[in-house]
């Protein structure tokens, strides 16, 4: 017998609706959450990614590794491949990333990669960060590109919230 | 009047054709060398990488950055995204990548996030290498992944003349 079809837990957040009129750091970030509210009624890990160029979205993700079988679909490549297809050329130049969590290994390296002017993330990690929190590669002294950083401090109380009840969540279905 | 269209300059090395027969790290990074020469006929930068497990390749690609306008399409990214897809697994447990040159910031990240068992680089990179070269992102106390690592050495001198010669084509272009 087959087994019954699995049903994402239903997430208990909600998105958020911010104004259009004022394009800060807030209104991207809102933006990135409501990717990673999207991610975890997939059941992906709820983390989401904002790229903003000039006041406007160019590239929008979340994480999709469970259902893409992919490791490196998470939510900052797939937004910096969505923009760099926007505009047509693979440096993101003056762009800003969003994202609600320090980027890992591979993002932080991606964001470098992809010359964005700044990278703001909500969540610090002192774990796997590799922008500030385990190591900071946007020191490395040779590579060709820095970033300007904004670490936490934009809806970090939110996205740490979400992200820690989503893995709570995962603890207890595997208990 | 439109400019005459560019024709990418002739790519003067020769693929390699290894002995299915001993299925060594050579043979796998012949492999990879020969996707570099790929990426060279494309106006690419000559990388190659291929994934193997088993004994079979399971993952092989090449640079397309500037064709893909995308900052995140360098080798090693595009094979393991295929790997995954041809296991239905992100996880690519027991897997050996194979790559022409020591993975930048990026795709050094990417290695540990997909959980290769082995990474096997050719050329080591001072500058932008994150497996030994600048830093090395495999000491980072607290990911939950370590890589094995052999780090230059095989077809050393071939990946890094293929390398040398195009960089020496593309500055005289623009000289």
């Amino acid at each position: 017998m087959d087994s019954p079809p699995v049903t994402p837990p239903a997430c208990p957040f909600e998105k958020r609706f911010p104004s259009q009129l004022l394009r800060d750091d807030t209104f991207f970030m809102s933006l990135a959450y409501n990717q990673a509210i999207d991610a975890w009624r997939q059941d992906e890990v709820p983390i989401g990614c904002v790229i903003a160029l000039d006041g406007e979205v160019i590239g929008s993700a979340h994480n999709t590794v469970e259902s893409a079988h992919d490791p490196t679909a998470h939510a900052e490549m797939l937004a910096i491949t969505q923009a760099a297809s926007h505009l047509g050329n693979w440096r993101l130049e003056n762009a800003t990333l969003y994202v609600t969590k320090e980027p890992c290994p591979m993002c932080s390296g991606a964001t470098l990669m992809s010359r964005v002017k700044r990278v703001c993330y909500a969540v610090p990690d002192p774990k796997m960060g590799c922008l500030g929190g385990a190591t900071n590669l946007n020191d490395l002294p040779r590579v060709n590109h820095h970033l300007e950083l904004t670490a936490g401090g934009v809806l970090e109380t939110e996205c740490r919230e979400l992200l820690q009840a989503f893995f709570k969540l995962k603890r207890a279905e595997q208990a």
